[in-house]
This record gives structure tokens, C-alpha cells and sequence, in this order.
């Protein structure tokens, strides 16, 4: 101990930086570090569901001049109730029910930190000793860093690439044991940009209930679909199976940086009180931070004020962008896609390794693309996890 | 299994429930339950470090502007990198620097979502297996509830009343062993109102030096002090033990409901880094919700630009009512305060329980008080944290 300097005893808990090396935001840090600095192009960002930096996709103005109406008010400085202030939650209540076949209350609606709070909350509370979690693949890495985090067990059901990305479950009932508590699917789909019909998210709910286990319905991309199938929420089917659905102005919206989202119980029979999912709930956001106050307060003019126009304009660029997309992907030999994208803001393609000379796997094609390209894509395999 | 209604196998985790019935918000909800809805009186909350619904407790205009600005740009509608955007931690740095004896770099400061999350942060950062923590009592039951959910063994040292809520540094080295890895200590302090010397700062950092545990550096109400002791942060004490510092502009420009904090490190010799801490917060922050992103955005102005003005009147406000709230007790026979604050936004009393018929305890007091009175007051109980 040179100069007196002692030996300190604390430490940085293990397995927090190995959580965090399979998230989107881990391996985009890495990507991004790869780019070439010297060639003066401009970079391709397409790893990320945010494209709020081009320019046509900026947010409603209805959007901007709630939260600057509910800043100049003065009165949303005050820190807020741990489930989000009343307004907001019967605001978004009503807007998921008018999808639904029965009327949400706003004690169904937890106001979130985007999505990912979310997902945090609810794989927390149910991260009860020994239980597993059934999550897509592929699917979406923040699921697993945060299972894992929580030590819950993941078993992976595939989705079929040649259904549409349909969820195999016949695979779920084989994967699904005592001691399952929930399964997990993501529509519209990240990263395969598909979109579930309402026959077959029934069947999910039917395969739920069957297995007696909830369902968390990720639809963080709500609405963005726009192929054949019209998005239908899960919790048109809550009667069947108690469904979480996890939302968030992140998407629909373009403003994944305001950290507004939601958590709202679809669940019409009462099951999530009776097996005191919705206690622990509580408690986890009573010890959780909240969106900010004003952000709330701006909640029920963003989801009433917005116009149409508005939300048709951004399904016409997504639309287009995936037709382009999809055109141009026939044209390259080393790169096939199962199927158009019908939704949300992701394609997953297949890449054929042995046209590509001197690349081992997805992860080095994504390293090359960056620093030669500076195109930036994910790896499959980071949705794949199989990385773990 | 009536009507074929499944045996669901998901069950709320336990333990979360539990966490959350000892924080301020926990009780203040039992609390205001407890008000007698039909006397028609106004409510007087004075349970809450949150004076923002008074308009004399308006925050700085040059605070709104900047939100403001920040949201009508368009330009921070995207996801910010997990450790904050540069501009805010370097605006951290440099006004934090004002007050210390080396420079910060941008690099040791973390944007949190107030200094709730920063507490989270670094709670499960340092909750290795068999670690132990050093908390005040009377504290912020907060670190409690964080501690206990994290599985981090917690231990009390004293604050001494009659040394104006000095650290029993005494106790401290008793109570410490070979598994303590931190302490924590809150100045200005909340809940007691103290603000403590360079010098007694300086033998708390001696202190953690011998024992070799890092200082976690509550300084939420940082530069709200209004007595004879200048606030000193106890970053200036860096070199001596590694400071974690936990702040926000929550409390000084009172905007809690903005969810604005830091975690920062004063750590001149890089011992955080060396042990791993560094490594692992950053796991922490990539798997954790950030502060929206505008608002990350504002705070280089909201620092830069609040006059001198807003700052001492908010002060003044703060020293009067402190001063009046002293004299009255004064007048109370069944309330002494061994002390008059010197800073933050409460104040620690102590009941004579003999001179109140019908009262058993300290939390019985505050019901009744809120019942029959309409004022909310905490128990000292929920600080001392003997429920636990």
C-alpha cells in the first residue's frame, strides 16, 4: 500500500456490464466505434427504431405544444403519484379502448418510462424463484438483459419466417412447463416487421390460457402497420388469457426520447389481482423513478389532439421506405428477405455466407458495412441470442 | 376450476410490496387517506421535500425557457447515449468544478433520473454478496428500500442531535468490518435540516479512508443553506476517500417533477475505475431508463443562465420559514427541535409523548394530525427506520 493508500473494499457488482453487452445500445456503441472517421461520408443509421433525426419525421405539432402548454403552466413541477397522474392514465385508457371489445379504466394504466420501464416492470415482478419466461426469436435484446438481471429463466419459441413470422406454437406448449409464468410477443413485430392477424393473436391467447400463463403483448410499435393486416392490440383477447400490454408515445409519435409509455393491465376477469401480480406491481413502481411530471400533464392533449394527417404521413414513409427497401434487397445475391415488412420500422434479412468472401458471421458483415460503408445494421444474432 | 378457468402459474414476486411501504411516498399515501374529507379545510403538506404548488416557490423563468426551447427545436426528440448527452454532463462538470479543488471532466458525470435513480445506481452497483452499507438514522428511507431490494445488508450509525446532526464517526468505525463498502451521508440533511462543516466533512472522509469504503455524497438540497455554515460539497474531499455524489436540479430550482439528477464521481486518483465500480455502473446506466432527452438538453442553459436573483430568494424564503416554523414549536409544549436547521427543507422534532393523551407513538400523532387537523407531517419512525 504505497503512500498509505488503502485497500478499499468495495467492489463493482458482477454480471451488470454482461447484461448490458446484448442490448441494441451495447452493440450500436460498438458499431458506431467502427466507423471510419478519415472518409468524410455521412453515417447510415438503420440499427435504431428512432428516426426522429430526418427531418419528416418530426413529431405532431399538436405534441410539441402540449408539452410546452404544460412547462409554461407552471403547475406540473411537482413530483407525481408513483402510477402517473390520473389525466394521463384515463386519457390513455381511452385511447386503447377504442380498440377493444370492453371499456379500460385508468387504474389499468401505469405510466412508464417509455417501454423499456416497462419491460422492466413486469419481468421484476414476476421473477419469482425458478420461474421462466418464454421470449421470441427472433426478438428484441432488452428482454433478455433484463431476464437476466432478474434471474429469470428464458426458454425461446421461434417464430416461423416462412408464416409471416408467425409465432410457432406448437414450440410454446413444447417449451412451457410448472413452472412458466408468461410469454412474450412483440406486434407490430420487432425486429421482423410483421403483423399478426386477429385469428392468430387469438390462438396465442388460447395457447396462454391453455398453459396458464399471461401474456405480455409489446406494442410499442401500435399502429405503424401498414401492409394487409390491420394491427389488432392483444388485449381484444384479455377475456381468454390476462394480457400486459406494454405501450408508449415512443413510435407513433416519433419522440422515443420523452420517455413517455405504459403499462396497462388488459384483463377483464381479475386474474392479475387474484395472484398478486398487480401488489407487487405497485411496489415496484413505489421504489421506481416516474416520466416526468409536465410530460404526463401533456398526455391527454397528445393522444386527443393529434391529427390524422399526421399519423397518415408517417405510414406512407414507412410504407415506402420498405418497399425500397425490399426492391433493393432482390437486387443484392448475398442478402434475401423472407418477407416484405408489414409493420413497425425493421426488416430481418438472411444473409448468404458463402457469397461473402472473407466474413465469418452477421457480426463482422454489420463491423465491415460500418467501417466500409458507414452504413450501420444490426446483427441478427443480437435478436437471435445466441450470444448467451 | 370453474367454468374451465385455468390454474394460472404467474404469481407477483414478493418482497416488493414490502420494500415500498417504508418510503416517504408509502406513508404519505396512508397519510393523506387519513384526511377528513368533509371539514372542507385546505390540506397544509408539509411531508414532502416539494414546495413547487406554491407559486413564491415558481422556478426560474430562465429554467422554463430553456425546456422550452429545447422542445421546439425538434432536435432532441431522439434516444440520448445511456450516460447523458455531452453537453449537459460537460454543463454538470464545470458548475459543479466552481466549488472544488480539481476539475471534473464530463466523463465522471451521469445524468439520472433524479437523485432517485442515481441512489439505485449506485445501491446495485455496490450490492455485491455479503457487502454491507453504512446509512444515517434518522436518513431518507429511500436507501432502505434500495438497500433491501437489492439484497445490500444496511447498518445504522447515529446522527447526534446535540452536535447540531453530526456523523457518531465513532460509531461509525464500530460498526464498520471487512464487507462495509460504502457510507452514505445526506448535506444539507434531509430529514434534519443540518449543514455540516469543512472540518467535520473532512474527518468523515478520513474516516472512509481508514476503513476503506467509498462516501456516497446525498447533496439533493445542495446550496440550500441559509444558517451560519456555508455549504461545502464533499467532492472536496476526493483525493482523500472516493465521493459518489448524487445531486439534481430537483430541489435548488424546485422542478422534482422534472427528473433531473447526476451521479458523479470525485474520485482523483481513479479508484472507482480500479475496482470495478466505474465498469459496472455503466452496465447499470445501458439497462436502465434515461432522462428524456430535451431535457437533457436544457440543462447546460437551465445552469448557466438562472441568476443570482431566483437563487437568493429562494433562500430568503426558506430562512424565513424555517425561522418561523423554530419559533413556533417553541411555543409547543409537547414539541421540542434540538436545533434550528441550518439548511434543505425540513426539520427533525422530537415528542414529548407524556403531555399528549391518547397517543402511543410518533405515527400516531401524524395520523391524528392529518385526521383532525389536515396537516401532514412524518413520523420520525419511517427515518430512524425501526419498522423495518
Amino acid at each position: 500500500m504505497e503512500n498509505g493508500a488503502p485497500a478499499w473494499k468495495f467492489r463493482g457488482k458482477e454480471g451488470l456490464s454482461a447484461a448490458s453487452a446484448i442490448t441494441v445500445r451495447g452493440i450500436l456503441f460498438e458499431l458506431m466505434a467502427n466507423l471510419n472517421a478519415d472518409d468524410g461520408r455521412t453515417m447510415v443509421p438503420l440499427g435504431h427504431g428512432d428516426p426522429s433525426s430526418f427531418p419528416c419525421f418530426r413529431t405532431a405539432p399538436a405534441a410539441e405544444d402540449a408539452v410546452v402548454d404544460a412547462v409554461r403552466s407552471g403547475k406540473f413541477n411537482c413530483y407525481g403519484p408513483t402510477v402517473g397522474i390520473l389525466p394521463a392514465r384515463r386519457a390513455i385508457a381511452d385511447y386503447l379502448s377504442c380498440d377493444l371489445p370492453y371499456k379500460l379504466s385508468p387504474d389499468d394504466v401505469n405510466l412508464t418510462l417509455g417501454c423499456t420501464q416497462a419491460i422492466e416492470a413486469i419481468l421484476t415482478v414476476l421473477a419469482c424463484p425458478g420461474a421462466n419466461i418464454l421470449l421470441p426469436r427472433p426478438g428484441f435484446p432488452y428482454y433478455d438483459a433484463r431476464a437476466k438481471h432478474s434471474h429469470l429463466e428464458i426458454r425461446y419459441f421461434d417464430l416461423l419466417p416462412d408464416k409471416g413470422w408467425e409465432v410457432d406454437l406448437k414450440g410454446v406448449e413444447d417449451l412451457a412447463d410448472e413452472s412458466t409464468v408468461a410469454m412474450v410477443i412483440i406486434n407490430p413485430g420487432n425486429p421482423c416487421g410483421s403483423v399478426y392477424s386477429y385469428q392468430h393473436l387469438k390462438k396465442v391467447a388460447e395457447t396462454a390460457r391453455k398453459l396458464g400463463i399471461m401474456v405480455i403483448a409489446d406494442e410499442v410499435y401500435g399502429h405503424l402497420a401498414f401492409g394487409d393486416t390491420p394491427f389488432v392490440p392483444m388485449g381484444v383477447f384479455g377475456s381468454i388469457a390476462p394480457v400486459l400490454t406494454l405501450g408508449s408515445i415512443s413510435k407513433r409519435w416519433i419522440v422515443p426520447g420523452w420517455r413517455l409509455g405504459w403499462l396497462v393491465t388488459n384483463d377483464p376477469n381479475g386474474f392479475l389481482k387474484d395472484t398478486g401480480v398487480l401488489k407487487s406491481l405497485k411496489g415496484f413502481l413505489d421504489i421506481s423513478s416516474d416520466p416526468p411530471t409536465f410530460i404526463q400533464a401533456a398526455v391527454p392533449h397528445i393522444l386527443e389532439k393529434t391529427n390524422d394527417d399526421f399519423f397518415s404521413k408517417i405510414i406512407c414513409i414507412l410504407r415506402e421506405a420498405a418497399d425500397i427497401c425490399y426492391e433493393k434487397i432482390q437486387e443484392i445475391p448475398c442478402i434475401t428477405c423472407p418477407k416484405k415488412p408489414q409493420g413497425g420500422m425493421f426488416v430481418m434479412v438472411k444473409l448468404n455466407l458463402s457469397l461473402l468472401e472473407g466474413i465469418k458471421d452477421d457480426q463482422e458483415f454489420c463491423l465491415k458495412l460500418a467501417k466500409e460503408e458507414s452504413v450501420i445494421v444490426l446483427p441478427g444474432k443480437l435478436s437471435l441470442s445466441n450470444c448467451w
